[in-house]
């Protein structure tokens, strides 16, 4: 799903900053023509993300290396479960172990705390969304991860949606003419999306006909008018200082999405090990 | 301290990633002669790291932009501290937030936890360092962070020390005989240090006069044995599954060094806005 | 507004390509202290973009160089108008000329192009469109250069925003499912459009309640009918095949947006001289 | 024929332009296991370039793509012929459409409005030939296509060989001292071209012995007299503001190059579609 | 045993420099599907490296050339072995040859030079090292080369190991200070080496219990004093000035370690021709 | 003369290739605040290149860096000679010296072998030229170094000049065969080169009209009576094998190039030491 490009240059970007001459250890003492099978073992509960980015790292060491599956990418994984094995050069399982499980725990841990959240939601309308508070240089890696975990992607980067703050509606002169005047520029593929405070400002971007409104640390309650207020008329998001505690209460609110940093900017590694079978 | 042309690659990486094309709403909406002042403001207690970095994202949007520090690197600091005022065009102040707080608030939680793990081992002789378990592509950025926390840094790569692991030993024939294979090969300047899960093990890797022993896995109270056995010979290294529960008990052991995956692969960010002045 | 280091990146790799060791007559013939100023002439008429990238090119060679900008992006210019000065030295104007030259009548052919098509829709709704027929490499140049000519962006890429063709429609079992199938999935700030072929289609996609409907190779006529049965409950795009002889027509049966290849595909350079003072 | 380390990077380069997430459609709709043919179709007469290239894409994408070339560079295609046929993942066909079809219609509109040229001077002693005046980051690929219609190529670019124009000429003391302080310096691989505006120029040239003369802008009258005057003692390129209605007139002064900006600069993008079969 | 990324990437870049558009001689005259095989001839007596990384230019431009190898890094090769044999397409043999050459030739001639030190000091206990005194952009190739020849690596750079030269003592408050205020920052995996110019400093050094010593410039009668004074407490390091009519008399001192500058930064190539069979 | 940017490429690559991380001495050691001035000083005699370069190094380290140049690239140095001075943070100093030397020593290596065969020659008509033996990576600025040193360029790559060896004869049937077939393709600013071996191939080649001929290591007695028979119908390149010993009689044999692979292959550095004031 991932293009593959991308992929590759972060792994090769990894192994470079992991051996930037030789693995002193490995390339010393393991005979170049000695192999073994490993596996990757969970070490808690939680949903995988990620082995075929791990695949690929020893497939980049190794074209030859076998790799088998079990586990795949959104599948629930339990403490014990073999996810997958690796056969290839003993040299390569070293070399290319740590690099492997750095991928693959940071986005099975995302994976794992979207899942939550989203179980957290369950019965209600609201989706849980990433946000722009990302690890520079992974982005892609971790939108990835959301979705396997069952969230969804908020934009991409500024690029690709307008997010209007209140930096751009004071100086675009209001949500009203904001928006307007944005809308006499932006491609019609972009979405625009006004962050409020309050009700008065909901209701100026209901009349602005936004696309979607976010509601900026509001009270559940407060949440709950504005989803009554919007009717239907555009997709209102949650947003701002949102955690497992009250993650149940905004999502009955009503609104539809809620969007967590916490999912990409304090990702918890999940557990995994890589045991060589003696 | 860190290589500036490291840092510039990740900051435009990071730029390029968060603006493939244009900020569809600033660039729109704002504009080009409006400047503004924005201050980074603290939202919880910790250690800073990184605002060097943070300039460094402004001043290459615009290389004349204004940028007072209050709080250092390695500081203190509290909610509702003022770290630091950056002025410069507001497009800019909008292009570069993003990126600049994702660092920022990355390298302070970094910072901020080792700190704590540092505080926690207060009195006793060991030190917090951190492991090879970071995010691909930001290693150094990570492995400073723990510095200015307080920490140190185990090895770099797999190419600045060897860890003999019981693959490499399995291989070598045991540790005496690996150990010694390894010498006859490795520069003068790398260090070895040798994986142990039991006194025997210990005693032998200080029979081959390595620099560095890894416990790994063990008790506090084995650990206090290792450290009576090895007197000083070898530096001792607690490694595996240490919590901020067990580490004090780690530390009274008497090893040299606990090293600690969590601080670099399981951040939580450190919360830090960045607030335009109105 | 674009990201100046996409921008410098194409610069740099342009300088590179232009120059690979020396530049063999200019390094061995032109004093290095000889300095002169030049003049950006236009050599017909049309509607100027790219020239603060030609002006970048010169201050990535030295950054003293005086650029004095009289035209700016977006402006119309005449056969004789002088664009803009530049001053520095000699050689660096030797060096510099085609790599800025070669960037600026590119981006001012298609700014051009577009405001030609622009001007031809003049009084109807429609508003003219790039598409991701694009030369491989300079894909946000061209697309800035789009909306210099009074245009308006297409999505960016694959990434940004969703289009179903017939592939997709086939694979999600017709433009219902499919259509619900992406949106279960979908983030909420990406659009979804659907190509159509028929009126039958187009009722279809206007049930799934999609952002943008995609009226393809269809007649003016067709497009007239399209255009009351939608009733402005989407967008609707008109592509394929229109040329400066039947876009006035297409525009006139009411479609929203009509995108066109060839503004980016089969652009005609901006015919602009550097002419330096003797 | 073209360096594959240099057309997999820009093909790379491409691909990363146009996917920088995922695909949102493709990659929600089409199912992995999926695969399709899909043919490569003319929709207009002239002559192919760039189906390696092409293929290559889908290489790139999947390595065990099924590509059967059925017209090959340089070789004459005509409206409904059948180029190729590729067969992939259906997910691979979509993703790379785009990519493959931007690059074989940007070069086979090189290769087509080239041979027309040729074409068009054929019976003279005249040859087509590229400028530097190519759109940045792809030159070798539009070069490479030049020749594919049968054109030659100029320089590469200012390292591999000497142009003298008027600015070199003014600083190196006239067209004799330019010349003969060039030559000191020069290596003996590499030619020398001087430009000359009339006959007196010429003469001088000549009698500086270069290797090329370049007539800018002179009416094919005045070519003819240089012809003359030359007598086979240099080559001589024709060059400024030649079209398709002056350049037989041109080329039967009897002059050995004519080099046109047009065939790179101003490309006409040449019509080709990918159809896949139902 | 090198990281193959890297040298994939050396071999690209190197294959871009040297045909940065087509070989024009080989792609016009060479037909496609000519193959040929050839040998590696070597010219001189020495010993062999980078055989692989030969190997390695050839698969890079076809996937599928056969490449059979005789004699392997590390051993011995005398004037008119046959080393390997290439057999792929003509052309890209053309096109590979001098970038396959270039490189073993400068590898091989760093290890028969580092052979020749090695065998020179044959019989005492020192070992030969290489410096950070090599070729911008090749370093890690130098540094393999070394082992292959028998020698030993320094630090890899200057974030691996700490050399404290007189600047750093002068700033750290003199050798005692300097030692003990690094050792609270350094990390537990880095050595410590100090720069000493007299027997005083040699003693401060031991003293600070540092790793390494290095002897700067010292007659080898000092230095032998130097060794006995240090009996065993650290690793003495010879530098400076030391040519192959000084080296026995250094390692007959005693010391541990000679480095040389002149293996790596004065490499003679190693000749070696790729004959194509007729 | 050099790009700018391919120079600032190098430098930034070596420093990041030398610092990956800190400098672990320097940045612990050495307080921020701390200026020095150092002085590049000669300890050997011959002909300087590089000193802008090295100059760079430090520039890119730190903007503000204050560098005089006392002896400038071409000029004769004496053992003794301070041939710079920079002034800027003690830390950048010790950061830059390492990459700036490096640089410094081997193209100073360069010119200064290059000066001497350029020494051993005169009075003859013999020009010394350079090969594509280079280092990897670093061609240009062997190249430059060549010109630095008196020397002439050979072709830059494989690109930007024929030349014509045996096997592209045989595959192309013979000298004339060859050359006619290469000429109806090659552009027309692009030279033809053919190697020959005995007189008979030297007159085929007379006869073909090409540029430069290269005589294959020839004695110079043959050398000679090539000279009498091409009588200045062709350039004369010497080449294969020749050392300082044998270059006097090659040049007076009446050769008008002679090309050394050794000058960039065979590189020995320049000694030259950066002394930082006391």
């Amino acid at each position: 799903m991932l293009n593959q490009i991308y992929v590759d240059n972060i792994i090769k970007n990894a192994l470079l900053e992991d051996i930037n001459y030789i693995d002193c250890a490995t390339d010393y003492l393991i005979p170049d023509e000695q192999s073994d099978t490993a596996s990757f073992l969970a070490k808690a509960d939680g949903v995988l993300c990620g082995i075929n980015i791990a695949k690929r790292v020893f497939q980049i060491l190794q074209p030859d290396t076998e790799f088998h599956i079990f586990i795949h990418d959104g599948e629930k994984v339990k403490y014990g479960d073999i996810i997958a094995t690796v056969k290839c050069k003993t040299k390569n399982l070293l070399k290319g172990e740590r690099t492997a499980l750095n991928l693959l725990q940071h986005l099975s841990g995302i994976a794992t705390e979207t899942a939550k959240c989203v179980e957290l939601v369950k019965g209600t309308k609201a989706s849980i969304a990433d946000t722009r508070k990302t690890i520079p240089g992974i982005r892609s890696l971790q939108k990835y991860a959301v979705t396997v975990g069952g969230g969804r992607n908020h934009r991409y980067n500024l690029s690709d949606a307008a997010m209007l703050k209140d930096n751009h509606i004071d100086a675009g002169g209001g949500i009203t003419n904001a928006v307007s005047k944005l809308r006499s520029k932006l491609g019609h593929m972009t979405k625009i999306e006004v962050e409020v405070r309050n009700l008065d400002e909901l209701r100026e971007a209901l009349a602005a006909d936004v696309d979607v409104i976010m509601l900026d640390n509001m009270s559940p309650k407060l949440m709950s008018e504005a989803v009554k207020i919007t009717d239907g008329k555009a997709v209102l998001e949650a947003s701002g200082g949102i955690t497992s505690d009250t993650i149940r209460a905004v999502a009955e609110s009503g609104v539809d999405i809620i969007s967590l940093g916490a999912i990409t900017h304090s990702v918890r590694a999940f557990d995994i090990s890589l045991k060589i079978a003696k």
